[in-house]
């Protein structure tokens, strides 16, 4: 159990959503809280309403009869220092302010009701999340903000400065079969900020790898610290938002962040041994490789199971990666041979499975490559059926030919290449509900699937990067 | 009318499909010729068969009654020297050789018996396509090679070492709208070669914009030459296959190709002043610009319609694609605080409409944007449905806001991104059947289309480029 403040926090015997309301936003903080199961007492805070989502409704929180732990605020900021108050008078540890149109807005009346808020937080012993964010996500606890949001756990941390990020992030991930330990959205970051939430992630043994969508940092030394600890212990993975002037502005407008610049940036991040992301995509990319293989050290790569150009460009792809695509082994070559394998001399690496004619050969040459101590890792593309019979499809032939549960537990990673609609004449509902099936398979198997080659190189390659410079 | 000597090889008046059979790929090159249509006579050719996918079968070409002008091989590759006696005889011009396993098994036996074709085709006055590869699609003749390939002709002519990369570009551009002149998938190049098919579509009045995928240049100074002159008339977009070492072995052993140098191929590329994509997905995004914009020369962007991060990425990702995404002009501002747009001062560029709360304003700031002079191009953000009351969907009324009717014929790209399934708790298949609505109207109505804003902004900046050099 983590000795971190924010520990004790975020597992609350009860929360009060202030705001809420049948429908709208307001209501949705307490939809997900009853869809994901929350053990606590819920508490709708409204005086238009008497209930609300079935549960009993109060107009102040200091009417509530049972203890308030944590409050969830969508009310207007006009309204939040009178929340404050009356959320002191009962006792409340932590305030999430999904409340917005503070800082960020650039208005200075604005900017100083925030501080104001915070002064009075502090003065009555209450820490807060936010404002203008979506709050937490903690699967575990059954607490989620958005309606839909997955509710198995994993071993993944996210603390992101944009909710919209953290729903697309968790959303995302899932469909790959990666979960999260907790996720924070604290937008502006006035209390608890990016450092506050990193340490935490850091000492939680709930999560394994860390992932950051990170805007501003008000304190950089302390940053550094941060993540150079964390990093030390737990892969980390960030997304800066404003990077460059319109990005800096945007950031600004958005969580009245200062973005600072890039090179410092850069120069925190390098220092620190941290991975990097573009945005969010690249971000899940990275997370699927780290969730679902073992530290992979070394960077040469057998690619199997492309056709003609694909596998030329999956092999140009990979280098410029940063990976090692070397040439097959002569005693992978010498051992075809002896199998009277047609291609014996023809097939290289990257194995181009359009000159076997995708036959049952295709999983020996894979699982010969996946033994091979030269490689450190593979890429495998993946195929849809491009031609099938009358009969019913099954999944479990078609992948017989891949030897899957063959790599002798090589790092291996899964490309799922989409084809364009109605190609082959293929019947297209029937091809993507194949497809679907195909997706699942691997999701519930564990395996890092991706949809093209050039993505899969690419995170992994980050992947490694971490750990050869952790030696 | 193009006078280049491809230009009547590919208008022939019958095709005999030579290995065609009833089932299989053979039997294949009938069936796409049948279903797109093909105006003149169509002649299985294979001794075992009397009639074929419903047309009466010969034993060879000179059986055949009527006059052969194209031949499609997919006879095994020692049987290709009979094939060219018999062609001969019957005064055939072009062949083309689906026939592989030549050149690019590495094998000296087989490169000496392309060669021996090559010199028995050319004394009898027969041209080559191929070998190892695809052949022709020509949508506007009812000439295609996989079942399903799009009928609808457009402007855009394809030349590709690769058959399958043709495919899968004129497949996923159709989805997109973009529609194909022709395409050609020519292999190992024995015969016509990168150069002739560029040459070909640099006079062909049906073609506005040339593809290419690339894996061997035959005659360096030739293909510059080539391309310079290609560049001139009309934009060209090139992808490299075979760029670093195992790319390179990769193009050996697919199309017999010697890929050259890294460093001379991009000398090459930038003295021609043509457009480079790293992969198919990068060509096609790039096609869609130069398909559906006007010529753009200028570089400052107004991205639209974000929300939070994605709105902050966006701005990053555009200006590090070399888009410039200027401050909000003060005059745009001063006539939102005419209109009490209750976020003039607050709203910029990047324009993230969280902060309206995606109201009727956004498309108002749209038009404004739209219609400033100091906007080169827009960049806006589409989004499917967040929240949907009981009322059946109407794809009109939820297009209303964003106003896209009024846009003062200011080139405009589309970023319509995906959210994960099941986020918001909605109905995914009835969400994800709006989000195929909605594009399928884009492309209805010649929109160019991204599904993210990284891609739109990679793609126009290069369409940019092309035209800037240009000048």
């Amino acid at each position: 159990m983590s000795t971190h403040p924010l520990e004790e926090l975020i597992h609350p015997r009860s929360i009060a959503v202030v705001g809420a309301s049948g429908t709208g936003r307001g209501g949705g903080f307490v939809a997900p809280l009853q869809e994901l199961g929350f053990k606590g007492e819920i508490y709708p805070v409204n005086p238009k309403y008497s209930e609300i989502m079935g549960l009993k409704a109060y107009a102040r929180v200091s009417d509530i009869p049972g203890p308030v732990d944590y409050v969830i605020s969508s009310i207007p900021a006009s309204q939040v220092l009178g929340l404050i108050a009356d959320s002191a008078e009962k006792g409340v540890r932590l305030v999430h302010l999904f409340t917005a149109r503070f800082g960020e807005t650039g208005r200075a009346h604005a900017a100083e009701l925030e501080q104001e808020i915070l002064r009075e937080a502090r003065k009555a012993g209450i820490r807060l999340i936010g404002p203008n964010c979506m709050g937490l996500y903690y699967p575990a606890e059954g607490i989620a903000f958005n309606q839909g949001m997955p509710k198995e756990s994993g071993s993944v941390g996210l603390a992101s400065q944009s909710g919209q990020a953290v729903g697309e992030i968790t959303g995302f991930a899932a469909q790959r079969g990666v979960r999260f330990s907790k996720a924070i959205s604290y937008g502006n970051a006035l209390d608890f900020n990016e450092c506050d939430y990193l340490d935490y992630f850091t000492q939680d043994p709930e999560t394994n790898l860390i992932l950051l969508y990170i805007e501003g940092v008000r304190d950089g030394p302390r940053f550094l610290d941060s993540l150079r600890a964390a990093a030390a212990v737990k892969p980390v993975v960030v997304v800066k938002g404003g990077r460059g002037d319109a990005g800096t502005r945007a950031t600004a407008s958005h969580t009245a962040s200062l973005a600072g610049s890039r090179e410092i940036w850069n120069t925190v991040v390098n220092q620190a041994g941290v991975v990097t992301a573009a945005d969010l995509e690249e971000l899940v990319d990275i997370a699927v490789s780290f969730y679902f293989l073992p530290p992979v050290y070394g960077r040469r790569v057998g690619v199997v199971g492309g056709s003609g150009g694909s596998s030329v460009l999956g092999a140009d792809l990979c280098e410029e990666a940063g990976l090692d695509v070397i040439p097959l082994p002569n005693d992978i070559r010498d051992e075809l041979r002896r199998q009277e394998n047609p291609v014996w001399d023809w097939i290289g690496n990257p194995a181009d499975f359009s000159i076997t004619g995708h036959d049952n050969s295709d999983g020996e040459i894979t699982r010969l490559v996946a033994r091979h101590p030269d490689f450190d890792l593979l890429i495998i593309f993946v195929h849809g059926p491009w031609h099938r019979g009358p009969e019913p499809f099954s999944l479990d032939k078609h992948l017989e030919r891949y030897r899957l549960d063959d790599l002798s537990g090589k790092p291996a990673l899964l490309v799922l290449q989409d084809r364009p609609r109605g190609m082959g004449g293929d019947d297209t509902a029937e091809y993507q509900r194949i497809m679907a099936e195909m997706q699942e398979r691997f999701v519930k198997d564990g395996r890092p699937l991706y949809p093209n080659v050039g993505r899969a190189a690419s995170a992994v390659s980050k992947m490694i990067d971490y750990y050869q410079r952790k030696g």
